[in-house]
Formats: structure tokens, sequence, C-alpha cells
């Protein structure tokens, strides 16, 4: 049985409000019992350093009862997953993350301890890492990880910080819809596009939205179509 | 000596005119001369098909006064280029048209070709491919090259559709000139930052900014700055 307890966060930070504000009672509950939470910060937003980033998530997961460690600090960071209640891998580059989570060798070690309830928060590319691979990810590829399959903790794809066509825009670069139909020429996994503002709360074989916003849904071959929180997203774990 | 003759476009189409109106006095005297210009419409725009972008692209050729052929209706697409005196690259998804070249086994040929003299024509992503690597494409990897290293006709990265930050936006996501910040954590060439509406002409060793805008340079370590079509951009080839 897949243990899985997963929050996965479209973004840490919305528009006016301080990093992971708007949704740190979720974050409270969600890790409650957790002595210490294990902070990822491999994605390096803007190319900050491991340290500098962990220093962010920590001043505010302290401020939440919890004490954080970044992954970097554990001299083999295999051993420091192997006991760890609980995860957080903040957003940054998905593909700086994914090229360092293979390189050290952790995608199967993270994989099996999520599947034995080693909690697990994403946000952003955090979040992304979650799906089955990140060719739905909105970052430029500034590097190259041997393949682009991801932790597959879900049997989806992710597309964080969703982003609805303007109207008014005169720029002539594809739409994010656009770019995930295109997704669809080659690849068969249904895309979930997360608003700013929502996340998904995976507990073993149930999931559903939360957060203020509907979520969009594009499944190959069909028009995409939007699924609030009152509705079951339980078919995307079958 | 190399002897490459580039039109480096960043988009196709500007809001509301048809697809390459806006230029196509510059590509009738770009390709003043050749028989026949071949398209390579490996980029799939949308997931069309090589059939129904080729004809998109030909239509408007032909009406400039050149035939078309699509790379894919030649048996032998090597051969094809080795005979060929212009080709025009469309856009699409980067990763995918450079995906396809490098299994074609396609990239030495266009690169020899062009440095004899072959006229090299792109938009968008096929503007993409002729910096020395795809690491600053827009786009989403949706396919998975073996390489993100291009065709390297000139010696620093693209960022074609480029986007200045909308002030009023409350989206979180990453601007493109954060993007390319991340990408010189990592990189140390050049990136050119393409507006809609822009162009780079290529003749050897001397390279112009056409259009009606300037364009955005990007330098590791250095604040990013613009230069407009009377500067001297001759720097970028040394």
């Amino acid at each position: 049985m897949n243990e899985r307890n997963l929050l996965i966060v479209s973004t840490s930070t919305v528009h006016g409000k301080p990093y992971l504000s708007y949704c740190e009672e979720t974050i409270k509950s969600f890790f409650e019992g957790a002595k210490e939470v294990i902070f990822i910060p491999y994605a390096r937003p803007g190319g900050i350093s491991h340290d500098e980033y962990t220093a962010i998530a920590a001043k505010k997961f302290n401020e939440l009862g919890f004490k954080m460690r970044g992954l970097h600090e554990f001299e083999d960071p295999k051993s420091a997953l192997a006991v760890a209640s609980g995860v957080f891998t903040g957003g940054g580059n998905t593909f700086v993350l994914l090229d360092q989570l293979q390189k050290l060798g952790l995608i199967e070690t993270i994989k099996t301890r999520v599947s034995e309830g080693m909690k697990y928060m994403g946000t952003s590319a955090g979040s992304n890492i979650t799906g089955l691979t990140i060719n739905t990810t909105n970052d430029m590829p500034i590097a190259h990880p041997e393949t682009l399959d991801a932790l597959a903790l879900v049997p989806f794809n992710l597309n964080p910080h969703y982003l609805d066509p303007d109207p008014t825009s005169k720029h002539m670069g594809e739409t994010r819809e656009t770019r995930i139909k295109e997704f669809h020429t080659y690849n068969n996994q249904i895309v979930v596009g997360l608003r700013e503002g929502s996340w998904l709360r995976v507990e073993g074989e149930y999931i559903r939205l939360e957060g203020p916003l509907s979520a969009r849904i594009f499944e190959q071959g069909k028009a995409p179509y939007e699924l609030t929180p009152e509705d079951d997203f339980n078919f995307l774990l079958k």
C-alpha cells in the first residue's frame, strides 16, 4: 500500500504576501508531529546558494514551530532522508533541481521514503517533480538532466503557476494552454494546471484540490476543463 | 573564412498582421537569387504536421516569388541540404526541432553548409537553434534532445520573443530577465533578448540589429543593457 502523504503547492508566494504566509495553517497541520523538516534547496531560485535558500525557508518553518536543516548540510543525504519524517522541496529551476537529485542518486530514495509515509511538500519546481515527468515545467532549461522522468509520486504531470491566456496581450509567444496541447502531441498523461494560491493534498489513494481557485485539467484529445475544490479528483490517481 | 549569411528573426508574426508580412521585404532581398528555399518544419507549432506547416510557409514564400519544399519531403535530407541555396526554419517547439535535427544527423550538415554560404533564415525556434545552445529557449520541454547544444552559427545564445517584465502583473512566475540571470549562474555566453519585430542580420563577421526596437543584452556578471539598431553589435561575433 502506498502511504504517500503529499502537499503539492503551486507557488510559495502569492502576490503581495510574505513567503508561504497564505498557506501557513495548512503547512502547520500537514507537518504536525514532525520533529524536523528537511529542506531540499537544489532548485536555487535566482541562482542563490543552498545556504541562503535554506535560511529563507528555515526562518518561516521555525516560526511555524518546526526545526529545519538543508539536505545539502548532511554528509550523506541518503541517510538523512532515511530517517526524515518530513521534507519540503522549494521552488526555483526545475531542471537544476531534477539534475541535482539525479546526480546525487536521490530519486529512488525519495520515492521509497514517500511510499513509506515520509511527508513531502513541494512548491513550484518542488511540486513539478512530484509528477511523472518535468516535461510540463515552465522553467528555462538552464541545466540538462539525464532524463526528464521525475519522482512520479502521482501518476500525472503538474503545471504549477498555471496562467490563463491574457486576452489583451499582443505578445505572440505561445500561451500556457497551447504549450500543454503541444505536450499532448507526444505524451498522454493528464496535466493538472495548478493556479497560484492552489494546492493538491494527497493521502494514499485520495487527492483533493484546496485553496480558493479551480484547477485546469488537460487530457489528451479532450478540450481542457475546470475542476473546483468541491469536485472529485480521485480519478487522477487511478 | 566563414561565409555565413543569416537572418535571425524573433517571431514569424507580430500582433495583428499576417504571417511573415511585417518583414517580407527583408525576406525577399535576403533570399534574392535563390531558386528554391527549403523549409524545415520540424518545430511543429501546436503539433501540426510537417505537410500542414510547410503549406503555410510555402504559401507566403510563393507570394514572395520563391519555390519552397519541406525538408521532410526529401528521401535524403542531407543530399537536399547539400545543394540548397537557402533554408528557412520555422518556429514552434525548440526541443522538438533540435531533437529531430539530431536524430536525422543534420546538425553538422547545416553547420557546414551555412559556413559555405547557404542562406539560413530562422524565426523563433528556428532562430533559437542558431545560438550555441537552446538553454535559453522559452519553450516547454516536451521533447528531450540528447544535448542542448545547437547549431552554433553564432557564438552566443538567443532569447526570441523577448518579453519585458509587466510591472502590473500579479503572477509570481519568474520574469524572462530572472530566468536569463539564472542561466548565467551556470553558463557564461552572452544572451541576446530579441523582441518581437526585431531580427539580426549576420554576414560573415558582421552583425546588425534591424527592426524598430532595441535588443536586451545579457552578459554574465553585468547588469543587462539595451542596444539599438544604430549600435555596434560586431563584438558579439568576436
